[in-house]
């Protein structure tokens, strides 16, 4: 197995001003394609640290993801410090001075002359593209390891993580064929239950031939499935049977898939049906508005928003004029927080045919218990919408 | 200098499952206590990756902070792994045992088996309490450096770190005296205009007797003033003039001091002069009214929240019965995000004496136009309950 090192670079990050959420992101993206991460360092923009940051991983990685230090500025120092490991002088790229002159005059802009310190790479190194940004990328070897470099820009690193870095690294690592990962995202259910609920499905576990795993980010979890196949018919003909299966069983609880999301799928059933919402709730003090009304073309679908103890949807229905009210209130337990702490949380959503209604008891702290109750009235109205029971009962409450 | 590292162990954090808030919660607070972050390793529960992370960072660092890996399961390595690095024995603390089976007796439960494995230290290991937990911390000294052992609970290690951790390591550098951190929370400025604003203070500099720092959470930036004194007295009669000077210059930008928030400041002054509130939103969707009727405390004066396009403060004041109102709209560009892309923001406030109104032109996307929208009401509110005037030019706006 080709073991991968993580080298995160700058002053920034070492100091803890930023958090570290592009470490993050290399190392799951590349646990979903089947690559382990073994080892992850932090250095600053310090030419000592680096080169020695450097060495170490060069002796102890099959190859080594460095991130940040490419930028135009003194103290961006990567390519500098990897032409020195490597023992090699700094040339400049023609082709990379090129297209970043170009880029500057196509917005009508002359190109900054720190620029030119980002054309500069070791020489022999290999090139990689950035297709968003001034900050190129290369691979050099130092030691045993292949050094992938990136820039710390996350939008440029993730784009270029997923198109140049991860191709690369399986290439070396003698692993073919394509990638896929399905994601389901659940409201209702804990990750000890989903992997019960999943329990048994040939082909699918943690290890399996299809790798399965969670992810929980209260109230919602994630339910991934990373499948490796020789191309794309032999990865649908092997997914398609597994993805079936996990949706069957994860059943009602899945609010959305893959990057949609639970507020985008209800706007999507109102705007395929024309329909219209308006939104009251108290204790959630416009959470729940907050989810849907700031979205792009929920302009002509969400009517109106009211934070006041009281209104029923039946009434929010006919003072808006929507077709569908969603009305959402907590009555929260009396004094401090302590462990049975909670609230009784009360959803109604009204429409023509009347109002439906599903009470829960959800426990946990004040801040703890809003957040479930913003998804418990979000999720019920994307079930009141689907034709799906709206009182199925969700692990975070209490009967 | 003293040199300190940061480990970080854990399968959670170097596969990327968990982002890794712990390592720049210690190396933020280092930095403002004075005291250098050098280096970060992660590494996972494995036992020749942890040995390995230990004698780089024994040969490397003054001081290594270790976070994670003393719970009671099998994956939980430190201590063991520890006492490998210092070639001693694993002994059991009675101290520690006693402790955690008193602390479960309180709670009227019987201490788990699996608990007895958190008592375990390595033989001569400075014992480091744990006052709300059952991960005790221990420093030993491996290659020439002191390690010091804190739990990957946050909450805990947060505690500990302060309590603990910090006053060692304050020991260990020959630093001494008491410290302290005064933080600023500003809206409408930006990092480089802050930093002109604060220049040529005596004494407040990035490297000065007065620390100064800056970190940016758009749409508010935190000032950060870090100071080291003999004893409190010496520490306030050095801190107070400064102290005085940097809230002057940055006068009404100054939204809240420390822990407090804008909101908290603004819910505070409502109470204090026993007003009420109404909010009225469209492009913000929810989100001013979230940011205050959720908070203890607001119940009595969060009267009413709306979102729908139009109502003016002063219909809305009327409608709810508040002593105050506040109604923010936004007329966004037409067509896609661009870089010059932006919104007309109008807010206006509505009490007994009138009505008093902002317009400003904040460019950006959608999601930024929308986080400053709810700022600048929220800051306009508090300038006009405070009596400070609500039109002063901010960063974030075009004229």
């Amino acid at each position: 197995m080709m073991k991968v090192e993580i080298l995160c670079t700058g002053d920034e990050i070492l100091s803890g001003k930023t958090v570290n959420t592009n470490y993050s992101h290399i190392a799951r993206r590349l646990g979903e394609v089947g690559l382990d991460v073994i080892w992850g360092t932090t250095v600053g923009d310090d030419r000592a640290s680096l080169l020695a940051a450097f060495r170490e991983a060069g002796g102890r990685a099959d190859a080594v993801i460095v991130n940040g230090g490419l930028g135009p500025t003194v103290d961006d120092l990567s390519q500098e410090i990897a032409a020195e490991a490597c023992g090699v002088p700094l040339v400049l790229s023609d082709y990379w001075m090129q297209r970043m002159t170009e880029s500057y005059a196509r917005r009508g802009r002359v190109m900054p002359a720190n620029n030119r310190k980002q054309a500069m790479l070791p020489e022999g190194a290999e090139f990689i593209d950035n297709p968003i940004g001034t900050a190129c990328g290369f691979a050099v070897t130092i030691g045993k390891a292949r050094f992938l470099f990136t820039p710390g820009v996350p939008r440029e690193m993730r784009r270029m993580l997923d198109e140049q870095v991860i191709p690369r690294l399986l290439k070396l690592g003698g692993i073919t064929g394509v990638t896929r990962l399905k994601r389901f995202h659940t409201f209702g259910i804990g990750e000890s239950r989903a992997d019960e609920m999943l329990a048994g499905i040939p082909g699918l576990a943690i290890d399996g031939e299809i790798k399965l795993g969670f992810q929980a980010h209260y109230p919602q979890l994630e339910t991934k499935l990373a499948v490796r196949g020789a191309d794309e018919a032999d990865l649908n003909s092997r997914l398609a049977p597994v993805e079936a299966e996990v949706r069957r069983r994860l059943g009602n609880f899945v609010v959305a898939d893959d990057n949609e999301t639970l507020e985008g799928v209800i706007l999507r059933e109102l705007r395929a049906r024309s329909l219209t919402l308006a939104v009251g709730e108290d204790y959630t003090g416009g959470n729940i508005a907050a989810r849907i009304a700031p979205l792009a073309g929920a302009e002509g679908v969400f009517r109106k928003g009211v934070i006041a103890a009281g209104p029923s949807a039946e009434t929010l229905r006919a003072e808006s004029g929507a077709s569908h009210a969603l009305a959402v209130s907590a009555q929260l337990d009396e004094g401090p927080d302590r462990p049975d702490f909670g609230a009784t949380i009360t959803v109604q959503i009204a429409d023509a045919r009347g109002t439906v209604s599903r009470t829960a008891r959800l426990i946990g702290g004040r801040d703890w218990v809003r957040v479930g109750a913003v998804e418990l009235g979000l999720d019920c109205l994307r079930r009141h919408l689907l034709g799906l029971p709206v009182d199925e009962r969700i692990d975070f409450e209490r009967r």
